[in-house]
């Protein structure tokens, strides 16, 4: 246990301040915190995943909104246009989570209601503070769901460095931990871009929970084989059916919990629910550059001249998923009536 | 298309030569040869992984009888005993696959026979020749699954580096292109040592077959929306009941084929059936080092602290699988009664 990393997100002033960033690129490594005060910038970072995990760009996005407004000092006529000008740039960054889109449409409400950048801070600061909430309510109902002295499986990263809270999925282990609740972690490394093996790995080793990784395609085995009590991961979108897309490599391990009978759960904020969307195979699936794959920390590993697949998120079938852990309690099957229920009242 | 790559394993010379293993942790960046000429050289090439794949490391570990026999010069009294004891030696240096323990034991059977090195030496080549008979027999039997405009997905490297001919699962591959069927194949990077981004990719490449890599956990997403016709994969060892060990990350493979509807067949010769073990639960699986998964390239990845499992296979249940393509021809379910048969046959 060490000192605790600096802030994932954290705006520093008033109106004029500016947006820090801690570039999770460089973790585990270096803690390289980026200081950003335009929107171009704020869009790469999120591009780069200098932030990432689907609250966290939601978050990032909101005081986006503030920079890109500030700068083009709009009229009270023009204000409202801009604001969705910026929102449409901020949007188009990354495809697949939708608590970015509900951010965005957040600011965009609030610039309707109050068009000047201090309405548009105060609601970017109301999101983060939403989400953080989010984060510790989810822990809250999930916590019970830990096996005492059991095994705990995750995928990609879903705590503090993926939301403004205590995470997701990860969010669930750290209350039962601190009560008292003893269980080993086991942190698939989740290739490409590795935030299993660089950030989560990190995150639990901080808090002293005990954590091995994993090449991705040991999970499977593991499962089959009795190790795992229990695999919770978090989500990017989850349709209006229970169908959700999350970080590429979920849908085996949702798979492999089926086939062996061990409780598959799925950790997210209402925030993540896009009704809009009726199953998983309308949720738009986010293609990276080849490059993430081919090569390694800039080494190349497939020949010169071979390219590759690089879906950054997949869909997993709301029929393998034991329930749902959001920050208003956890949704069990048949969830498209719950889901339907819970966000209407929670909007 | 470039020069074709060294052979993977050749023995150069009469007794008094030496064992040539094309070293394959360096591929694709660099081609060594390495010259062994002790078995203690050949035991660390097979637990370092110079030399892989089921089919291959008995082909070399045979070889590897004879540069340890030759070096002993025993009389004809102590002569069987030696070459049991090599064979143990070069049995323990990797415990999965059983390829490398029938061929020790048709080892230790020529030495019964005829305690001399020349036989030793006649016996191995024997060994590597019918390997290679085995290979383009199971090219034979499997060419015709090849989906015609298709997308086929593999795992590992089972090719001409896996084995002494053209391969167990891309031995199927290649005879299908050249007879002009046209095709795309996805390789599994498999992590964590990367053999399909590094060799699976440069042997289709070579071959100027179609090949783009990916994320092992990208597979069963692509699997499930229809983008792949074929899977097929190698196995290290399978069991009578038709459970098959294969490289970590095998089994989540076969489980999205299920769901998916979509073939998944498993290429090996005979030798890599165990009717000794009832089912994929007795197969042992070897557990490398942690270093394999929580570094890349010499680099750390995992924070410093943090270890790793590091199984190197999974077990498959025979129910996942459609069917397995031998030297023999193409075994469909119920697995066990041909499976009986079969080795019974083939021995």
């Amino acid at each position: 246990m060490t000192a605790p990393l600096p802030r994932t997100i954290r705006w520093v002033g008033d109106t004029g301040g500016h947006l820090e960033l801690l570039d999770q690129t460089k973790l585990p490594t270096e803690e390289v915190v980026l200081e950003l005060r335009d929107v171009e910038g704020v869009v790469d970072a999120i591009a780069r995943l200098c932030v990432r995990g689907a609250p966290a760009i939601g978050v990032a996005a909101a005081y986006g909104v503030v920079l890109g407004v500030r700068a083009r000092a709009p009229t009270p006529q023009t204000f409202l246009g801009m604001v969705a000008e910026i929102a449409n740039q901020l949007s188009a960054s990354r495809p697949t989570a939708v608590n970015l889109r509900w951010a965005l449409e957040r600011c965009i409400g609030a610039a309707a209601e109050r068009p000047n950048v201090d309405a548009l801070l105060a609601e970017a600061r109301a999101i983060q503070s939403d989400e953080e909430l989010m984060s510790r309510k989810i822990g809250e109902h999930g916590a019970e769901l830990v096996p005492e002295g059991g095994t705990v499986l995750t995928h990609c990263n879903t705590g503090r460095l993926a939301t403004a809270g205590d995470g997701t999925a990860l969010s669930v282990l750290f209350p039962a931990w601190r009560r008292g609740a003893r269980f080993e972690v086991l942190a698939d490394e989740t290739r490409p871009l590795l935030q299993g093996a660089r950030l989560t790995a990190l995150e639990l080793q901080r808090e002293g929970i005990p954590v091995r990784v994993l090449a991705d395609g040991a999970a499977a085995g593991l499962i089959r084989t009795g190790e795992v009590q229990l695999v919770i991961v978090g989500a990017d979108r989850i349709a209006a059916n229970g169908d959700f897309a999350n970080k590429v490599g979920t849908s085996p391990l949702a798979l492999a919990c089926h086939a062996a009978g061990v409780p598959f759960y799925v950790a997210a904020p209402m925030s993540t629910f896009d009704l809009a969307v009726a199953t998983g195979d309308d949720i738009p699936i986010e293609e990276r550059d080849a490059t993430e794959v081919t090569g390694l920390h800039g080494a190349r590993v497939a020949p010169e001249g071979v390219g590759a697949r690089n879906p950054a998120f997949d869909v997993t079938p709301h029929h393998l998923v034991t329930g749902i852990v959001t920050d208003i309690g956890v949704l069990k099957p048949p969830f498209s009536p719950h889901i339907k229920e819970s966000a209407a009242g929670s909007r």
